[in-house]
């Protein structure tokens, strides 16, 4: 049995804590929002982020995050990319010298174009670049709560480091593979994101499963560009926390990016999207950093490109998704011409 | 304007037969039923098959396959896989010298292991094996007959029947590209009906997206290893024909494979499906080829073994799906180590 801080309590960081629970480690979800908090602890309910899911009574939340993270052996971030800083900067003088930080956030920082393990170790200069653990995949936090059959992947540059959140989090439904190749792992699921939004806006327009399975190919085939010359594996992309994760992400109305997406197809705007569903949306705040991170890289993406017009620029996502699909005639494989194997 | 014949009035050729009348060819499209072409050319419907759309009156139905081909520029194979050598037998002795054939069947042959455009020029020896064009990609009959965007593949080793093709099909809502791959874009189209086969399986036996992301992803590691082992270009496979082509298939209730496997999964025996649906399940017969193809070339294949036992030997699905996620921990990449790039 370990004991591990779960930083976070939207419906991600409250199913990772049924899955801690159901391994038998003491759970302790950290949340800022005092009303959370007891609601968690006295009806083991979280209601708004997992509707209607009994939580197991050994998962204590605390308002209080220098109690949740007291002498644990693990902490998981799953707070809002926006929130990483804030929340290193609370916790970084209290941490035991062998404690592992995994985090299952994912984001790109607009700005200054940082994965969240990058501002987590710049956040945390006591803690050992290779040590970060990423934890992602394809996984509806929905049906992980109801113990459906779910795959992610945890990477790290240190071997141990991966192995013991492996452990941490295995079970019979929730299988949990190795990977070394972090920043692979990390843009994946931060990017796919974009993708899906675009999915989304597909669907919205009424563009039917091939409109969506061209975007989504497509989609792909940026994401791997923009990766490897990030210096990610592609082979990556072609695994969980790339096609799967975009799979997952892309078809399903669990997905808030695809509802975000299909909204913005349907006629909102991105401001009444948001207010409406009142949860964050990462890939809206992605597609500024991966634009920026295409130009700086100088690598193509018109998928991103599209909707950074969209999200930011108010252009009409018909126009947008029509110029995606009357490009000239072309060799298919051009799509990937820099993607070096 | 072209004078193409479209061999197969089943939903995929009525469909490539509109976007054939819509480029302003002469589109002669054979049946092998007599009323079937009398509903064609008379009621201009083919309502068994693509229910409540209208055809172009231009498009012309023949019951004589002699008629149809007559004279023709190109002639496009569309009927089910089992009926390709009969088909070629048909016609092998009336086919001008510069005729360029194209096939958008999709499946493999079991016991000859044969791939269909193998198949063809196997048939029809005066036919030079570079000159044939293989068309495939993520493809619903159903929105391409609606003129919803749609994008394939046409593959050729021969660059000009391939630009031949690409300017036959190409227009506004109907976008092609062009490859080299043969092995690729075919292989990827027929295997895929596995993956959907199984992806099916998944949604019926009730285990939630997250799962089918898992299987799709692992399916198509396992389509990707086979291909490559028969000499296709791996990155084939992250496109449409590949990963497109499997998430139409996989995610969308349009699929017959997907269908099939999820009345299967729901617990109906293949006998009775089959009937019900009425209509080829090309990944049944693919399943046993790509079993045997798997043996062959000694690729570890084991989503597709799963099914061949579930499909041939009345295995139960719920526990092959579940042997499947129960494997030992290990890394990611072990999946694709035997792909090489």
């Amino acid at each position: 049995m370990k004991k591990v801080a779960v930083l976070g309590a939207g419906s991600w960081g409250t199913a990772l804590s049924i899955v801690l629970s159901d391994n038998e480690h003491d759970v302790r979800l950290w949340s800022h929002r005092q009303a959370q908090v007891d609601e968690i602890n006295i009806e083991h309910t979280n209601n708004r982020y997992l509707d209607g899911v009994s939580l197991p009574k050994n998962i204590r939340a605390f308002n209080d995050i220098q109690a949740a993270i007291k002498e644990v052996d693990a902490i998981i971030f799953v707070v809002p990319s926006s929130a990483i800083r804030e929340v290193c900067e609370k916790i970084k003088h209290l941490l035991l010298d062998d404690v592992t930080i995994v985090h299952a956030s994912k984001g790109i920082e607009p700005e200054s174009l940082k994965r969240i393990s990058e501002i987590i170790c710049e956040e945390i200069p006591s803690y050992h670049d290779n040590d970060i653990v990423i934890l992602s995949g394809p996984s509806h936090a929905e049906e992980v709560a109801l113990r459906h059959p779910t795959t992610v992947t945890v990477a790290s540059k240190n071997e141990n480091k991966a192995n013991f959140a492996q452990n941490l989090f295995i079970n019979e439904f929730f299988r949990v593979y190795t990977s070394s190749d972090v920043i692979g792992v990390e843009l994946g699921g931060a990017l796919k994101n974009i993708i899906a939004l675009g999915a989304g806006i597909s669907d919205g327009l009424g563009f039917g499963d091939n409109a969506k399975a061209a975007l989504i190919t497509r989609g792909l085939a940026e994401i791997t560009r923009l990766g490897t010359a990030m210096g990610a594996n592609p082979l990556t992309f072609l695994g969980l926390c790339g096609v799967g994760d975009l799979i997952v992400t892309s078809t399903s109305i669990h997905s808030r990016n695809w509802r975000a997406g299909n909204l913005l197809g349907k006629g909102k705007t991105l401001d009444e999207i948001l207010s409406e569903m009142g949860m964050v949306v990462e890939g809206v705040r992605t597609t500024k950093a991966a634009y920026q991170l295409g130009k700086k890289q100088h690598v193509e993406m018109p998928i991103t490109n599209g909707l950074y017009d969209v999200l930011f620029k108010e252009k009409d996502p018909k126009l947008v998704v029509e110029q995606l699909m009357k490009r000239d005639k072309r060799e298919e494989m051009d799509d990937f011409q820099s993607v070096k194997l």
